[in-house]
């Protein structure tokens, strides 16, 4: 039995228990059975209809002619260097775009969100249930006849097999556009804040707030925070080694650290997220926003010399969240989009927008973020070498070298490229635990969500990866397009032209990054003014943050390199997807 | 030292700390101060400027002279009988009048929340702690030389005293607009599912979900929602008295119950909110509830067949969700409201509106909804009398006389009137435990709360009650009438015309209500749709649900009364406020 619109696979399964495995429904319309033999698509709000909702009303027919395809802009983005150096000296014209970026991309996301992890249609506990990650798209049915629905094989591929031709490094590519290493720790530092995977509880659970809340430098709940604050003046516990303020040892505060392997004492921190004791690149971030959280106190006190400690703490939190948020929007966003335009972080232009100040963190979003091939295999750190092996749960490192030193040496070090074949020994399990767990959510086919982001879905192997060779190997761990993996997709998909990732990486990531900052509740209306921060001083430190001044603001030497990007990098022309297997060192990718 | 607009007060201490105690600044500006002598307000987003943000811009000014003040409005709703039957009988002019009721209430509620019950700013915190309850005027800081700020004396009532000159009930007032009984456990039975003072934490923490999720029906979180399911068909658990369906016994089912009094074996029964055992009343909800939920999904059965248990448990608790809010609007709300308007709940309405669909129920709604001097003394159910101490903890007298009499008897009997010296003997412990919360919270001033929501301050306490003996007795006790508290203000406060309430509770009360209805998210584009409900069949179940097909269609003897007005009942002319102390059957209230 075949469906409309997925019926480009064989299976000699009977699924007459639900005929919506086969996602017959459309444009966003929601497939509902009417009992065994039959199936309807609820097209409201939809804007299409007809039995699949495949049929555009009168003006989104229009809207759909008039919008540009999602390569198209692309790549007007990424060009017209000219046109973009114009575009970005006229303030109204940029944030009248900046604005249309924040409501094109955020207006995609579901908001309150709509499913959970463990039904394949709307709950009341989707909503109130903040211990789940909420989904995009809601679980395949666990009665279809295969894992994607109807596509594909009953039995997925072996995860070891896959992680073996797909994921591992077998020589280091390094990330094309010169993304630094200091890039990639920021993402890792300013990410953890809400990827928060409750593991004991299931794969289902997180135990964050769902943004972008700075648990990960004032600690997960009220409870650390007071373990981590001094008390006085406002400011965070600190020690002083080498002439420098780094976090205090945790025999001094007692909060929960996580290792990954034994923890000497001389490098048991306390910080504020569990995990950051593991990189020394987490721990020169942890310290970098303690000392600005210090500074900011300071400065703070001298306009306000009637405040007491608790104000003062609480206006640091606030200016501190308004830097982060401005520093990923305007530098880290910018780097990993690679546009000419140049971003804004200007909260006001979605004020009067029916846009929902509230987010909620996506299982799909999580799985997306997993850039472990980012991390290069060792480091140079002012001339000596690391592996990340010596990286491990040795944040002293940073201590050793001073955080002049550590930051200039990460801003100079180019990144890994998030690609096939491009995960380190040490994220390999990272990156098994994470196909098995989308297995076990069922998570739904990489085509699925590529229509859900509106975007086409892949009609063949090549068309996915431009790669034969690659074509050839996925298409025998899947069989059909259809059928392939989400993390699989993403990471198998070939790069988009002078970009970082693929197609796909972006035209989802990009809506979740976007309704996950704006929809920060300092960006709304009775937020967003200068009280908040504490008057023209805070508001001031908020509205011209950089990563630059982050760092050399709160260094007692010259200002080293602060960068995103490898500086002087020369970026090589477009090549096609590198893949190889086994056979790198004989003649690299094959096309 | 006298501020401008706070002047009238005579104070003696000195308040050099805190300049911002005075609350110059109007409008929703926000005061900050500048060191010890000096502060500003913030006026951004107001429509204000000026020193106190006292001067509306252009705009405003036309704004506010073509906008009706709250009691013109108010009176326009009450009469003119013809001209809202005209109106109610043309859908486009009620969808258009309903639109703005939506907007222009919701929109005094500061959504996402801006502060929390521990700090006079806003902080982080505000809106990521979600085991507060949110505060709609942050508490008066600490430093301030009266508890009010710097009016009324250092030193607020003895709460005692207050209670008896002006709480106690010395004869029973009836509801004068004919409310029934069967309102007064509607109010409470619907408000406890978001009403959850975590009082062991204190009174600030609340262990709800904020809003209204169905938690009374179905049980606080998964553990007790499980215990309460039968696990087949997607139907509650439940057992058969008299031939008809109650909840089961708590010894069978294991969810926590709290009784204020020792509990009979043959009195505990398992039911969703810890709490509904104490009272006939509330047992009586939580049972029709029960009964609809499980002929809700006999319906749902019969139209998907091929549906588990998990769904159609799922699908019913929507239903049930949406006929809730839809009888709390269209029923609940229209008889506490008294409006000759026909309200409507159509959330389609705010569809591509800058609403929030979120919500944080606020300290000052908690306090507000204090609505015990609804109750009556006793109660007369089919001929039987009894007291509210026969009625404590013994919900099996809904049992003894069979569903259908018991809610025709609360549907014929009037309720108490929200006003003066009509709490009933056993609510007084309840009263002043909140007045301490108050005190401990340091709720702003009733006038302050007035201002907050576009309510012009009282001049005096005359003004307040329109009752000199009882303006004395509250200027005896407070001196300043910006000094009255809160729940005091609320209750002393003269009613407006044909009204159930005074002025200020419907003009907090009514935006927190339809804010907090508006913004559950099955009234967002996403959920509002019929398959959301299980398509069609459920769709039309929660659009044309009412009061009487709740009950009557879970009854099998012919349908009772069921009614929030007691039938036939002749509204008298409306009284001036009545009070008495001590001396109520000599001469009933001075005027």
């Amino acid at each position: 039995m075949c469906i409309l619109y997925t019926c480009n696979y064989t299976s000699s399964v009977s699924y007459a228990e639900n005929l919506c495995c086969s996602y017959p429904c459309q444009n966003g319309g929601v497939c509902l059975t009417k009992g065994f033999n039959d199936y309807e698509c609820d097209c409201t709000s939809t804007d299409f209809y007809g039995r699949y909702c495949e049929v555009p009303t009168f003006t989104k027919r229009i809207k759909l002619w008039l919008k540009p395809s999602p390569s198209t802009l692309h790549n007007l983005l990424i060009g017209n260097k000219w046109f973009w150096d114009i575009v970005n000296s006229i303030p109204f014209i940029r944030k009248f775009i900046m604005k249309r970026v924040y409501t094109i991309r955020s207006d995609i996301i579901d908001s309150p969100p709509t499913y959970d992890n463990e039904h394949s249609y709307i709950t009341v506990d989707a909503n109130y249930n903040l211990s789940f990650f909420t989904r995009t798209l809601p679980p395949v049915p666990i009665e279809c006849p295969t894992p994607m629905g109807v596509a594909g094989q009953t039995k997925l591929p072996d995860i070891d097999e896959l992680v073996q031709k797909l994921f591992v490094r077998e020589k280091f590519k390094p990330e094309p556009r010169g993304t630094s290493a200091l890039f990639s720790f920021y993402a890792q530092h300013f990410t953890h804040q809400f990827f928060k995977t409750d593991i004991k509880r299931g794969p289902q659970y997180q135990w964050g707030g769902h943004g972008v809340d700075m648990t990960h430098v004032y600690g997960k709940d009220k409870h650390d925070e007071h373990l981590l604050r001094s008390h006085t003046d406002g400011k965070l516990k600190f020690q002083t080694i080498n002439d420098e303020d780094w976090p205090p040892f945790n025999k001094d505060v007692g909060v929960e650290m996580k290792y990954i392997l034994p923890v000497q004492k001389d490098n048991d921190f306390a910080l504020g997220h569990s995990f950051f004791g593991n990189l020394p690149g987490l721990f020169m971030y942890a310290t970098i926003w303690m000392r600005e959280h210090n500074r900011v106190c300071d400065v703070m006190r001298k306009a306000h010399p009637d405040w007491d400690d608790e104000r003062l703490f609480q206006t640091g939190k606030l200016i501190l969240l308004g830097s982060t948020i401005r520093i990923t929007v305007e530098e880290y966003i910018q780097q990993l989009s690679n546009y000419n335009f140049k971003l804004l972080f200007d909260p006001t232009l979605l004020f009067g927008e029916p846009f929902q100040y509230q987010n909620r963190v996506a299982l799909e979003f999580n799985h997306l973020y997993h850039w472990h091939p980012l991390m290069p295999d060792d480091f140079n750190i002012g001339g000596t070498n690391y592996t990340i092996k010596d990286f491990l749960v040795n944040p002293k490192l940073v201590i050793k070298h001073g955080m002049a030193n550590f930051v200039d040496s990460l801003s100079k070090q180019n990144a890994g490229s998030i690609t096939v074949k491009n995960h380190g020994k040490y994220t390999l399990a990272v990156v098994k635990e994470l196909m098995k767990h989308g297995r076990t959510l069922r998570l739904q086919s990489f085509n699925n969500y590529r229509k859900r982001f509106n975007l086409p879905a892949h009609k063949s192997f090549q068309e996915l990866t431009g790669n034969k060779k690659l074509a050839k190997v996925l298409e025998n761990f899947y069989g059909d397009i259809d059928a392939v993996e989400f993390y699989v997709g993403l990471i198998t998909e070939k790069r988009r032209p002078k970009a970082v990732f693929g197609e796909t990486i972006v035209e989802m990531g990009a809506p979740y990054s976007v309704k996950g900052i704006m929809a920060n509740p300092i960006c709304s209306p009775k937020y967003w003014k200068p009280s908040t921060f504490g008057g023209d001083v805070g508001w001031e430190i908020v509205n011209t943050a950089t990563l630059k001044k982050l760092f050399c603001q709160n260094l007692k030497e010259n200002c080293p390199e602060v960068s995103f990007k490898v500086p002087n990098f020369v970026e090589e022309q477009d090549k096609p997807l590198d893949y190889c297997d086994g056979d790198c060192q004989q003649h690299g990718g094959e096309l």
